[in-house]
């Protein structure tokens, strides 16, 4: 009871320092054995699966709170982190009926009756990540994007959404060199790109493929070979984070 | 002075019904003449132009918000509609500059400390734009996009993101048609897209561009071919609603 008290205390706070009728929701992927995962959270002492997120105060530019909230939720200083749309119908949820789902008196329901959402996704390398609880949060941890529970709210919208938005980031633009270890094959890059877009092993033409990614012109090729594999060693490449800032800017929308 | 308090009687209702945190702006391209143009609304009584833009009801769905607010300034029933970016910048404006830049009085300013915005995106058909005043509005009319003047708020921001954004959907996907009478000429959609890319006439290689948008499957090439120009008559085409509509559902973010 006296841990339920101070939990309602530290959400009214929080409140207060906050804008009442906006949030952020971030959806952040990571890479790994050629899996694609999407971290979630687990509220305390319940099943209840939520996208970590949060409120923006009242002072705060809308950016600086989208990193702060990943920061504070997941340890990460995220390298790319995109905002791809914002939610706001009406029936988003019901905040009683959330309440309940928490294991929280619904008589202090502190939603706002209505939020508007702001979603950003976050590419992580899924090695850095260093989970962090909060007085909310029981579980943190990595789910398959093909098996992402039931969601709070209309999540599991938003985290479709934020795939859908990945998907066609990468078929469009260049993108996930921080989903790889520093130095890669192109090989390597093009497993990343077919797990990202949902394809199978070696759907994309090697060659197309190497000749668009090259052309973008941010790759740098090493005088290294990878060894070790069965065939002819391949060259092992790294990004160029100026020329890749260089092409982002002139690309960003 | 009457007419005075009734604009701010008016503002003020339209508050107490509104979200206080959030706005919509709405950037209208139309093509005209091999010219993409932009509408911009002037305040009355002076020479502060500004887009398009409004506030969200308390219990209105966002995309219908933006639909309505598109409706009751510009008259139109827009055929397309895009969100494209929140902006979210903690000094987008000072509430007191804006109120005597619109020469009402500073001791009754209405904005709210702080306001974010969200930005759609609309493409009309020039001709069918019959621009709508209102208590606030003396002019509406179109500016050509390389033209636009210093706007209040962030709007010279926002109108620049929402051309890039519209630059970079036309160069990724099929968008338009909307911009075009009912049947067209693949060299008429050509020239729009060349236009809307901000290119030279004829920078586009026909045959590639040709090759591309009719693998989009939602042209039909009609029985009937242009007539009057110079050349050998080229065939008119037009576009089939509904698998542009299967297309853009299963392209979406």
């Amino acid at each position: 009871m006296e841990e339920l008290i101070t939990v309602l205390g530290e959400i009214k706070a929080l409140f207060n320092r906050s804008l009442g009728e906006l949030s952020i929701d971030c959806v952040v992927f990571g890479f790994h054995d050629d899996q694609l995962k999407v971290l979630l959270l687990r509220a305390k002492g319940t099943d209840a699966w939520s996208l970590p997120g949060g409120w923006i105060f009242k002072t705060e530019h809308l950016e600086d709170a989208a990193y702060r909230i990943l920061k504070e939720r997941t340890g990460l200083d995220s390298i790319f982190l995109q905002q791809f749309h914002t939610f706001g119908a009406n029936n988003r949820y019901n905040g009683k009926e959330i309440m309940a789902r928490l294991g929280l008196p619904t008589e202090h329901n502190f939603f706002p009756e209505r939020a508007v959402s702001i979603g950003y996704y976050a590419l992580v390398e899924y090695s850095l990540v260093e989970p962090k609880m909060d007085y909310m949060t029981e579980e943190c941890r990595w789910w398959d994007v093909n098996e992402i529970p039931e969601l709070l709210f209309d999540h599991n919208e938003i985290a479709a959404r934020a795939l859908k938005a990945l998907r066609k980031q990468f078929d469009n633009e260049a993108l996930g060199f921080n989903l790889l270890p520093e130095k890669f094959t192109l090989i390597e890059l093009q497993r990343l790109y077919e797990t990202i877009l949902g394809l199978e092993k070696n759907k994309l033409d090697r060659r197309n493929f190497q000749k668009k990614i090259l052309s973008y012109g941010f790759l740098e090729r090493l005088e290294e070979r990878k060894t070790g594999g069965a065939h002819k060693a391949p060259y092992l490449y790294r990004f160029d984070p100026e020329k890749y800032a260089t092409y982002q800017h002139e690309n960003e929308v």
